[in-house]
């Protein structure tokens, strides 16, 4: 396999869009082509997430955008992996690009939920779990985060106001973030006061519905050196699944996925997690980054909801995660966020993110979950080649 | 990229089906892993085809049949390019295999349609046109090709009873095809005598709306060689794509992602068509066979749909085109298409094919086409490395 570098970001604003997926996706496409320098007719194909055609009544999603861009005749394929979905597709577009067989693709993603109330777009995103088990019975996503969360405090001692200094950090995060959804921070006091979703879980606690659109267009070595002087490099890549049904799990504190994933992505790149930066996790309710967290070996199991209160995981803390506010605050268009966690990591590298820029980033991680763990990808990107 | 074999493959029956998604794909995948003698737990993970989650409500269907394969952990991603998707999901498959990233793959896909209704399904399928300006103003499917068949006959004067040739011609295969969900021989005057679906389309023009699931084992030439003395090798791959929108292309008689993917896939293999010794074709309606085998380069634009008629497209002429019935007869379950044109490649080249056996088959090419041509993969099969 050889040496892939992205070399090119684009991402909407995340939150309500008026534009529908093709143009969401099209717009970030064609920014990720501008930032890249890269003409559209060298593309060779592109994978792109998306998880609820239903919500527009638009699936084959590619071909659309890929004859916006004035490249028809290249394939395009839409990869579902629930809210891993955009992860996955950079996954394949950078196997396309490692093995030689293309040297330049696009890797992005959108999600359209405007269009539909918030029951009705929970019942959208519960299509991703196990629905003859989990989603048609009632149990949701934040039903299922919830159980996961109600398991930390059991075995661990987590409390609520752990979970929320989770919150109160991604919403501050956020705050500088001007692409974030909720660029609004929030008090400790403000997330336990807010409506109870599923308990332990508040409001705040969970992730907003999110539109949006992020593209990423990746390249060889040898295409990348003759566009910029600063390549980004992909420098491990890592996929796995896990049981898909929460209640088949061993445990509800981890996700054995995320272990899985990490680990290939670790061994690839030649790093032990403790050489990583800054992370960018997924964090759909708080109780996920607490998890992340310890499955990714940052903290030991147990220990990852205490994190954020202790300062820890802020930007400007010793192990900086989610800077760009994460799915919590920065928002989670679904089919949009793996890609979207990979721009962030792309802005810190070359030192473009602004207010939210981590001093002296050289390496940074991605980690984008579908459903409770079926699906993980993990991404890990540095300024130098390993 | 190194060699690539397929030494299993797996079907349900198609038509109707009490079993969900879920059961049927892992049914296919079960009997796809017998058939090559591979343990699950030898498998590195699966790329699945499904283009209407919402029939059933289930999307993220990987990581259930993972599940219930007892190989939680490897990663699965579903993949949708309309009706092209399982085509799109055993091209991803072969990336990685061929890349040298992993050894052995699933391929397969999936659809489940006999909930609902004729209209709702026919509704449902349109999302995988230009849904703005296609599915959404009443021009679905049937409309569309309708649309490619009334061009043909105005540039090349075919008529209603040569495309009925081809649905004769289909359903006479199908009888022989245990599987098929059509196992019925029809006349010309079945055909014209049928009610029109969308004219000139008669009901028998058009393919039937299928459940079924399909899965096929791939592997790098060196584990095949353990497994099996007569593995079927990929000889060659190729993916395209089209201006989505029919209105926009400067044809309706012409495919170009059909032209591009055999192109490739051709080039890889190193062969010209007719070296080719039969062909599994995307007949959705009986059109899309005449026009696929132009496109192809089997014979001149717009002498397609005459070939039938004249016995050269039958299992036993001189060019055989869809030996197994074809979408048209074998049945149509939208995700599971393209992997189950595979299964009869690999059938028809061990010599597996029972009554459909076209004798001395050594190479099969297969053409799996998303939408009216938005997505295309093309595949070459071949009993000997090329």
């Amino acid at each position: 396999m050889r040496k892939v570098c992205v070399v090119g970001v684009g991402s909407t604003a995340y939150g309500k869009n008026k534009e529908s997926n093709r143009e969401m996706l099209t717009r970030a496409s064609l920014d990720a082509l501008e930032d890249a320098g890269v003409d559209p007719k060298e593309v060779d194909g592109a994978f792109f997430g998306n998880a609820f055609a239903v919500t527009e009544r638009q699936g084959h999603i590619g071909p659309l955008v890929m004859s916006a861009l004035g490249i028809p005749d290249a394939p395009s394929t839409t990869v579902e992996a629930a809210c891993a979905s955009a992860g996955a597709a950079f996954r394949e577009a950078w196997v396309n690009v490692a093995s030689g067989l293309h040297d330049v693709f696009l890797a992005g993603g959108t999600e359209k939920v405007s269009t539909i109330d918030t029951l009705t777009a929970t019942g959208y995103f519960a299509y991703g779990s196990d629905y003859v088990f989990e989603g048609g019975n009632g149990c949701s996503f934040p039903g299922l985060y919830a159980a996961m969360a109600t398991a930390h405090m059991h075995e661990h001692g987590t409390t609520s106001e752990d979970l929320a200094e989770i919150a109160v950090k991604n919403h501050k995060h956020a705050v500088d973030n001007p692409k974030a959804h909720l660029q609004k921070a929030v008090t400790v006091e403000d997330v336990l006061g807010s409506m109870e979703v599923a308990s332990p879980l508040h409001f705040y606690d969970c992730c907003p519905f999110s539109d949006g659109a992020t593209a990423v267009v990746l390249c060889s070595e040898e295409v990348a050196k003759k566009l910029t002087d600063t390549p980004v490099y992909v420098q491990g890549a890592g996929r796995a699944g896990s049981v898909a049904a929460l209640h088949d799990r061993e445990s509800f504190t981890s996700i054995p996925a995320t272990k899985r994933a990490a680990a290939e992505a670790l061994k690839m790149a030649g790093k032990t997690v403790q050489d990583i930066d800054l992370f960018e996790v997924h964090d759909c309710f708080t109780i996920a980054e607490a998890i992340a967290t310890e499955d990714l070996g940052l903290f030991k199991p147990g220990t990852g909801a205490k994190q954020a209160r202790e300062g820890v995981t802020y930007r400007d803390g010793k192990v900086p995660v989610n800077p760009s506010g994460g799915l919590k605050a920065k928002g989670h268009p679904v089919g949009a966020t793996g890609t979207g966690q990979i721009v962030e990591a792309v802005l810190q590298l070359r030192g473009e993110a602004g207010k939210r820029q981590v001093d002296g980033a050289e390496t940074v991680l991605t980690h984008n979950v579908g459903a409770t763990g079926g699906s993980c990808a993990v991404h890990i990107f540095g300024r130098s080649v390993a």
